[in-house]
């Protein structure tokens, strides 16, 4: 089978590879209908995760169709229309059983990082009972592609960790995918304002076109004042940090209301300042998280209903062939414009 | 009436002082007859606290008796027994309707800061209805004084922000009487483990007699080796820093687990490193709180129907005429073993 | 003044009554501009309402000008534009320290029932500065006076109480103002079905144009039947009650899903039969509640952002001269499709 | 081997029977060490639930060693020390993934029900790797044996359910086995008041012994009066309902406190009245819950750490071959002060 291959830091390749086999009962193989790229394959590419070394098959997003199952597996059978989570679960160990999967003892973020991933096309899928969910008849399938890791993402990560509730203001630093995933679904909760904060117009011109209320182009400094400009000197009640760079959290700690949050989405790289100084008497909240994906149930559903358009954050369409034009074409997203670039197996 | 008068930093007096009036028609006079020390109040005498100037009269915690009371005050009269919350709450602003007290609009933390404060016979309460509470029929008067600042304090910005429960482990850093005060507090929640952390011995002597099921004493390093030798590698569920220093708030992220909480309650004046490139996929939480003390209510029955034994912190007794001594024992309390001192008016 | 008096069961008369006055330091006396007529009303004209004495002026709801306030209330000032909560809160007893300001010692619903009320020139408002919330520049007057019970009554009594989630699916069980109330409101949470159930097919026509999603007439039975064939057999996650009595509430019991929750908002007259002999084992919540109107602030805001449009719910307008008119057209709703009306002062 | 076969209502029998197999890849075989009786047990020997057939194992708790398991369970490997939780969940069905197991769609309380259960030699549990839980090391397999079921009932459809919180008030209607369970684990909240009512003075000084606050013996009446004169005239925050007939579950609604919950426990057979006509203004929930056990590993912890002594439930014991015996003595436990018999294999 074709599939995209990391092959170190800077190099990849579009190969022949053997189609996946199952080893354990708890797998199922998957043929690879529809998948994406994240902007982790990226970091992948740059050397800056180590855990993924060459040779392995990239991508830990996607929909299909299962082409086969390992004797444990209960719930799916040949040729079930699924959806991918981008976190295997195994469903049985502590933290699977907590609700918080990211941190599976034998699962975890592994597709595409430390076991074969879904830029290829047919995909191993361990613990198929509690990673795969069901398409239901009728769904559109480039949107099923975008609850297998950045809906949730920005729901879990940005939205239900910054609490957002009715009548509350939210401030989203950064107007990317993940954002923007953060933008479309925090809208489930009814926010009064919603400021998008971002370097690039052209985002912020999506944005608003998303559902932002305001927005604020941060290049020319100031920003905390324009925010807080538009909400009042209290602040936001959630800020969502979704760059991962010391300056962008350093701005939500500016612009977080006393008894607010900010929900931290970004992966960073460095430490950060702190400044309990001056926020220890605040009563404030900072969260992290790896994306559960335990939410992919919700969300479909609101996909389904249109509460949410997820389409939406799509902007090109490629087929495997072209993955590497795909890649091209994402990783230069300020001149392109991309958001979620749809690969067709 | 006699009062301890802060005379600029390093300086206090016991001073005659003219009685306080009724300033407001929400306002009442109480007359003290038991207050305490907070280590706020050294802070104060360091002069780290420039909202409080000379001429104040110090302290923020206490109980006595309704002198009389302003027209607009319908929950006490003249005569009852109350205790007095380190938290004025006008009860009507948009953050006491949100139980947030704390950040009251007019009120918060002003007793002994930007009002005259409980060290002296009487003292002017304002919004006597939200910042007063009675004191039930047979209430042990000293274990109420600690009501008044520093188990709420223990209890809301470490137990409830901690989210402790029944099973969980729980690190406690700092054993001074704040610490002490979440020990005690965290019991309510029947914790699985309860470990202790302190430079001190005698302190961590103490701190197994309140509960703790294990101590590790930090002035040798190593110390988040200890901890997870006993909690095992994967860390605590919830990290409670009560001391306020970088070192301090460094070991919580050590020592905490995925999935799990620091909840700070220490005063901090310097920011502090968050090692974010470590923990933006770890899940946790990282929580301030200036106390609201909304959980006096709740307290106060647990002390009355003796859940907790409140009067363990109490360590000296000093008539208000000794208040200077009084201090020096609180201030030296390596040497005295000093917690907490009553001061009886 | 000009007010409407309750005359004993089946009588009542606009008269000239005396202007209200300051009877204690936290009152304000507000000068009534809009106010409308709520179903509750309407059972005091039955003779329902036993604590509702011939006398009183009736009428909980409204918006108003500040004429003048006591020398306890301190956020509001003659002018001052504001809307009346159906519920006084003292701000300072045990059960609005809780939140739960509908059990107020000594308010609670008290607004033309023991105290006259706002279908009047003037109006008497105790604890004003917790009974009374700013009217935002620019605010909508008539959508403010469905912040006065109507909305935080299907918000806080059905949606919230019936935990209404992204994706979930709703049943309310009548489709009068409060049912519409619920319906509104419910969207605030993004639920992926909500289903309205009545026996007037005009109120259902109305229900669609307000966001239901399915409707079911419940005129010729097999009511259950009809939304476990749109939802699913399992039933739906919330059902909320919106007439009151012992039929729509076992229809409640027979479409909850394992897991749900009955969110009962009807005035019940009698007592019900609660079928534990199947639902012991159902996993189910019901829950109670008048309304407390805490949430009138997070309301506000989103009417103010466009979130909800209250003003839909309104269908006639009245001057205070005509108020026997609105009571007619208020009392018929089946024949002229009244919902809300609205009553100028 | 040996097992207790139900042959019908009234009649069971110790027969030899054959020794369960592996049926599908996720279960496991295991070697029942100790089990116990539970009600239920009871009303099925009556007759009073269908789905358990003649022929059937009874037995639905107990703790083991793993004899062999399936190619699908990964958890566990022969010779493990288990317990085993009375609900089979499979751990990737809607119900199980929310955290709501009793209602799995292929699992549930099945043991000694519609599938072979553990009052046997040995027993196949189906999904093994959700439904068995480690024994730690050193445990106490007797008061284990109480995890499989009673106290998660009474932890989480009475402690959980009715919200038991620090300082609040509890009364817990019906002292058998059930209801002390609920005592016990209650006091992992730290209630400032639990009151037990029955009807016999023996249950109730056992309670007294398990840490109830007060008693109420209800023979003669006026068991409301009796409870508000303890409480005061507001009522018990929650009323925890394990008996299961219409006069228990009426009493509840008489003592619980607006703002409160009535948390049910008991097995109807009837339906009872729900007084709406006062309740329904009342602001209260009402629970009930078939048991997940998804609280066994933190109730493990607080066993383990002597939070709670488990084995003060367990007056009788008996080998297996003594089981009729057993029976004979848990089913009068009136005159034999039975609350739960352990069985060893």
């Amino acid at each position: 089978m074709k599939a995209l291959i990391y092959r170190g830091p800077g190099k990849m390749a579009l190969e022949e590879h053997p189609k996946p086999e199952l080893l354990a009962p708890t797998d199922a193989i998957v043929r690879v209908t529809k998948t994406t790229i994240c902007g982790t394959d990226l970091h992948i590419l740059k050397g800056d995760v180590p855990s993924c070394r060459p040779g392995r098959i990239l991508g830990h997003e996607g929909v299909g169709v299962v082409e086969h199952v390992g004797t444990g597996v209960t719930t799916f059978v040949t040729g079930d229309r699924v959806l991918i989570s981008c976190i295997s679960a195994c469903g049985r160990c502590n933290y699977c059983r907590k609700g918080m999967p990211s941190h599976c003892a034998t699962g975890g973020w592994i597709l595409g990082n430390t076991i074969d991933g879904t830029q290829a096309e047919f995909v191993r899928v361990p613990y198929a009972d509690t990673s795969l969910y069901a398409m239901p008849q009728g769904a559109d399938e480039e949107a099923m592609v975008l609850l297998s890791d950045i809906l949730p993402t920005g729901f879990e990560c940005g939205v239900l960790n910054g609490r957002v509730a009715p009548g509350s203001t939210v401030a989203i630093v950064g107007a990317g995918p993940i954002g923007l995933a953060a933008l479309l679904t925090c809208q489930l909760y009814s926010p009064s304002a919603v400021i998008m904060i971002d370097l690039d117009d052209n985002r912020l011109e999506r944005a608003k076109s998303l559902g932002a209320t305001s927005v604020v182009n941060s290049t020319h400094g100031k920003t905390a004042d324009a925010v807080l400009k538009i909400v009042g000197l209290r602040g936001v009640d959630t800020a969502i940090e979704a760059v991962g760079i010391p300056a962008t959290f350093a701005l939500c700690q500016e612009i977080v209301a006393a008894g607010g949050v900010i929900a931290n989405i970004g992966v960073h790289g460095h430490k950060v300042d702190l400044h309990l100084e001056r926020l220890w008497s605040h009563n404030v909240t900072i969260t992290t998280r790896l994306v559960d994906t335990v939410t992919i149930p919700m969300l479909l559903k609101t996909v389904q209903s249109k509460r949410i358009d997820a389409g939406q954050l799509i902007t090109h369409r490629f087929k495997l062939d072209q993955i590497l034009e795909a890649y091209e074409t994402f990783g230069k997203a300020s001149s392109t414009k991309a958001l979620k670039v749809i690969i067709e197996a």
